[in-house]
């Protein structure tokens, strides 16, 4: 997601203390150190303006959350969002997807949300789309073994490459949903994008897991 | 799919010579020798009233075709529509997929197809779903390595249980499309409860393999 930009937004999200995570990296395996529990850790990839993930932080206080972004404007709007509520289980960061494994150690993760992510519907930008193979394995890395991957989007296109890519790189389907809106589960929370475009057409709902690590 | 019940249906599929099989299970590692060539064997499981298969059988001659149905009735209408050409790579056989490794030795068909089969919608009713795991096990054991399987639907609850299905048994999804109509490739052969329903809402594609067998 793209936002018009806003001036000094990664200097205002610096600013912001509590939420925003500086150099986030440096946490890489410490992650329960800084928020200073052994909860399981659920990161949303491309977080958007965050009602999706500040929703949830609000409804699983157990669950510690990461906010990932890589737009600071589009950060910087879920900063606000989460601003409104006292949220000692969320950390926003400001990172690229494609480093993943530079900001998670192996396993220190059980969950990832991908939610509406850009489809990148040419074929030559394939290697963009946050299901090619390349963001699978670094997935797969972070992931604990029992992790689960949850993606929603209302992009057919996309959809069915995913299931395709997700499966031969080996990851297995738990389940499906090919109508999110027919079904309206009491625990899916709509991200913005969702609640403005849910009448348009079907939202593609999928939780795979990876292929079990040799332990 | 049933059929008002006709008179006499078994009798007059033996009287018909050439595309009906008898004792079909006598077959069983010897379809080539009844086809009289080694061409590939693409199989069609509740082939209905035969629209599908026959039009194939038309357009690849040079694949070998068997049309397998479990009632009687039906498969007479099948056969009334075969009589109207000349097709020596089509044949036709009276069995229940339960019973198929019976009729089939290990890695003796290349293709299986699923129609729009009975979608069995209540739960206790999953284990006779075309697609519940002990029907993939028999597929996977007919099926060569490089095999293929075709599934085609539009009951959305039953293809995302067959999307899990699939998966959870190791099989590998080639492509998936949720939107036939919207697709409409030259190569989809339309069924007759295809070509009846086609308008009433998305016709779901999924091809798979079988994982590959250990040699």
């Amino acid at each position: 997601m793209r936002l018009r930009k806003i001036k000094n937004a990664k200097e205002r999200l610096q600013q912001s203390f509590g939420y925003y995570v500086d150099q986030s990296e440096e946490y890489q395996g410490r992650w329960s150190e800084l928020f200073g529990n052994f909860a399981p850790i659920h990161l949303e990839i491309g977080c958007g303006k965050g009602k999706f993930i500040v929703e949830l932080a609000e409804k699983y206080p157990e669950i510690n959350f990461i906010a990932m972004e890589k737009y600071d404007s589009v950060l910087l709007r879920c900063l606000q969002k989460a601003l409104s509520s006292n949220l000692p289980n969320l950390k926003l960061v400001l990172a690229d997807a494609c480093e993943l494994t530079k900001y998670f150690a192996p396993s220190e993760v059980e969950r990832i949300y991908l939610n509406f992510s850009d489809p990148w519907p040419k074929k030559a930008h394939e290697k963009r789309r946050l299901t090619y193979v390349q963001y699978l394995n670094q997935y797969e890395t972070i992931l604990k073994n029992d992790g689960l991957l949850i993606q929603k989007t209302d992009n057919r296109k996309f959809f069915e490459y995913s299931l395709s890519s997700f499966s031969q790189s080996g990851w297995i389907i738990q389940s499906v949903c090919l109508n999110l809106q027919e079904e309206h589960p009491s625990e899916n929370i709509l991200t913005e994008y969702e609640q403005k475009w849910q009448n348009a057409g079907p939202i593609y709902l999928l939780k795979v897991q990876p292929k079990r690590k040799e332990i």
